[in-house]
């Protein structure tokens, strides 16, 4: 995947890989690419399938580390294998999101990554939670990055200044209403 | 696997593989190698993990047909991916076990097993349902071969025979008690 | 049924069975047809009911192979019983068709049709997943068909195929949105 | 099933019949029995399998009110298709017992009985309920035989009744427990 | 509710009450008193809530006998307890609907209807299933009129009629897709 | 929150803290205010996030009390954790109502939110149940206050009439279908 | 209930009642007299059944309040409506827990319970989570008892001790076992 | 925690918290530190209460990262709070363990941990997955360490050779059994 495009700098090579079955998951995972561009993590995505393409899918877990990958996210449905798969293959810590399907609101999905064997962890995040997926690979890398670990810190006490927003918001929109 | 032992005539090539995560998952799954054994399926066991072994296990399912399998049955628990791992290298019917851990019931086992995406199915039996997962192999290879089919028509009326005893047996039972 | 139209060469004998409780299941079960269609498997089509025409029902699977049939795919919902009684008159695989209602997102059909008892499997694929019963169905026939075997090698390379399509296409989908 | 011993008067046709898939289901569906004789309704027990004796079971079904039956209890478990699919056979109302297995807690077995679909309904009662199914037969029969509806009343009664005793028992309990 | 309108022979006197604890319940409900209207069973329909007329409620479950009712069909939803409680102060069977509401898909209605103590049945149907249990209501009445159950024979037989009828479509509308 | 605006009357202090994660949450949670303004409770409305702010919302619940606030209600969803963090710094009683989101139908808040530890109570009401919990606030409220049980107890008596008119429409819509 | 027992002074009238629909679930709520009388709050103890004892039921929650008590808590199990029927006779809050039978482990419990109609709220807790029904109705109470209020702060502080000593404990435990 | 005892070098600063709800957490949480002590990768054990001990557990996370601490392991069960409200004051990643709570299997504690809101993701494991969440730690912290990510590589093979190993005591136990 030499020219795989990421949003960020095209110069950096990707250190975090972001993986689903199909194409049809992006719509769902593109949330995950966005909080990655959000904090200059250079990232590449990729569509593999774990039942469709199982050889392509192991060669990738296999050589992402060595191509200078750090993290991996996959996001994937119903009975979702990719990144349990992925986890077998790799040392790389591997970021599960469940990508709820058009039934049983990803229960499965979610049963399906999360409950692996001891021995081959998958870090899982929530149902349809590829933005949070994003955030957790770069709290991974932040364990031994200065910087980055103080733009987290910028990005929680943002997430305060919102709530307070919202708060001043909801008390302006009540006041209205009961002026009126 | 030349040398694996069944518990069938030795002298015949196994037709059927019999493959599970964990030498543990045998109390479940020796209930399918009982049933081929009943008839006379030359069967081979293999302990191989889609998650520990995930290449090993690759290669089982793609050799699996030329070395003269014809259907393959997988156990697997928890984020249960072997069958459908199975299933996605190999163009052999795939019957899936979910074996029950200590907690959900298999819940988790049964939906990472049956809810496989369009192109790769896999034959789903009832959760801890090994035996059933014999005898649905016996039945999908008794569809080319009469003298097995036979042998299944035979099975069957042997087992209304059975409720007739456990009818009478009851009713003996409930007699005897209510004459005391 | 001898006039039962199937969409494959009329002059074929059907050798799999597609039955459902209702014509309103069709919208899900015509999948399994159309991948019966894909690899020229001459199939029939009927609406049998278990609980409105239970003894027709009986009657079907009763002689389903002394017709021809190889195979049976059933689909049910709610209280799923059809695949679970055919399975009890034949001693063909039958595949089952867990079909969602607009109500519990077919879990209730998933384990009406899966937890059969010991001695009387259904070889159950996902909610649904009718295209999957259909291509399971394929699988079975071609343990005894090396030519069917062969079309199924084809298909899953085909699938793999499309997978690297749907990569390029994603990749140019961000790269386009890149570069605006 | 002419000489079927129940526990009540043996002179007595049975009119309601109580029917299960294995003997195993009988620790659970005695219950049912008991109820009926604690009112001195005449039943007969039988173990009838939907799958291993289906065409036994049919017929079970469809001679059931010429034979004398007026109520149907019928208790299975997992994918419990006895209660319904006698009910698709006989006029009779029949009362269905969602009998638990190992797994699950029975919500396969409650799923598989009580969601049947529109024009064949089961009257399903609890989990393992087999004791409210049998007052239930007692209820349907009442609604024509005002002496059957007196000893109702009078059972009731009786239930109400027990739970005083049970509050003046907890009462001496505690009040012995804090004397102490 | 000396003049409650039924849609049936209004010189009639009701013989099934139909309940529910709002009237919004009526679009589900309606289903149960059609099919009595079908078979011309004289029926009443009462709003009644376990919760907000718990002595009302009670009032109509107590005198529900002596008033000619022979058959109590009650629908709610969520914490489901109008059918539980009519049955706790009636001999008569008492038929529970539960009804869907906006989430869980009555799965908590089902579980609050069905799963009553011993002593105190409820003979529950689908979720939803009104139409049911107006058919359970008549079931139950046939048991002690003839005349009844010959047109639940009758109904049966029509049932399997519509099913050849949908079968016949089925291949109609295959046939004419395939000629074109 | 010196100048919270309430709905009621701006002179009286809050004694009811309505809280929620998001201003999101308020489609939900306004029921909850409307309740406590239709007995004319004073109380206060904020946006507080266990997960954005977790200081200034234990800040919030640790003064709570000595500001005059005398229940506090919270609505949270998904891994919900506002009600119980609120009720770990305070001795005030804390209704929690679990918000459901887009996914799950509101099980996952539910079970967040009502299955706390031994030593920290949450006060929990139906999924979506901000009406409730507002009545449930008023019912605490009115342990110490005859004149607000007094308003209760009217309040009763209104929703009984309520049913009862429900009961005449619902006669007089039958009625009038049935004359057409 | 005159003389009903409590474990606390003898000389005090009950203000909160603790009921229960069988003695069997006193093994259960015994709990929560344990709490209320760690808080020397008054408490009375009945066995009150909504199935069993619907009137006396009725009438215990329509005096609740003029008898003095301030708060009711009420424990049943399965398709539980005792906690939902106190709430709908009596202005005083009612504190719900849900007993777990033996099957589903309380799900039924906690869904009849907790998912109550607008109107008429029930403040459930955690299945099995009597003694936080207690602590529940001790934080009510509070609401306008300071001296109460001031013993729950001590309540809490006693808490965060327990953790910290668990804290040592573990430690000590961890060393020792390290240094062996 | 100064003099924390961890069971690796005492000489090294922790780099990892292991921290759980409550000592008798402590038989599913030891599997973590073990984990971690086979990795030779220093780590501290902690009580700590979001709900007993709000604000030290705030404290705990607030300084964690300062101290020295890379990675936190948070075990909690039921509406398990631990993890969720600790990834909210540290920009640390949180690897979350559902502890399996006496009743519904740990699938509250599940759904309490990992559905997380968009901002503060929570990596979570399977239920009582401890060992997986050790291992997670190890990888996330040899994302930056390749000497840590060399013994990820030989575990990884010592996994795989287990497999092997179980498949011959599996084969041999068969063999001998067969001989017999």
């Amino acid at each position: 995947p030499a020219a795989t495009p990421g949003r960020t700098d095209e110069t950096a090579d990707p250190i975090v890989g972001v993986v689903m079955g199909s194409d049809s998951d992006w719509s769902v995972m593109e949330a995950a690419a966005d909080a990655l561009a959000e904090f200059d993590v250079p990232f590449e995505v990729e569509v593999l399938s774990a039942h469709r393409t199982p050889e392509r899918m192991l060669a990738y877990g296999k050589i992402a580390r060595e191509r200078g990958i750090r993290v991996i996210i996959a996001g994937a449905g119903g009975a979702a294998h990719l990144p349990g798969m992925l986890a077998s293959v790799t040392t790389l810590p591997v970021v599960g999101v469940p990508v709820p399907l058009s039934r049983l609101d990803g229960l499965d999905s979610l049963l399906s990554i999360v409950q692996m064997p001891a021995g081959v962890p998958v870090a899982t995040v929530s149902i349809g939670g590829a933005r949070n997926a994003g955030l957790l690979a770069v709290k991974i890398l932040a364990t031994s990055d200065d910087a980055l670990d103080a733009k987290l810190a910028a990005f929680a006490e943002d997430l305060a200044e919102q709530v307070e927003k919202k708060n001043d918001a909801l008390h302006e929109s009540i006041a209205a209403k009961a002026s009126k």
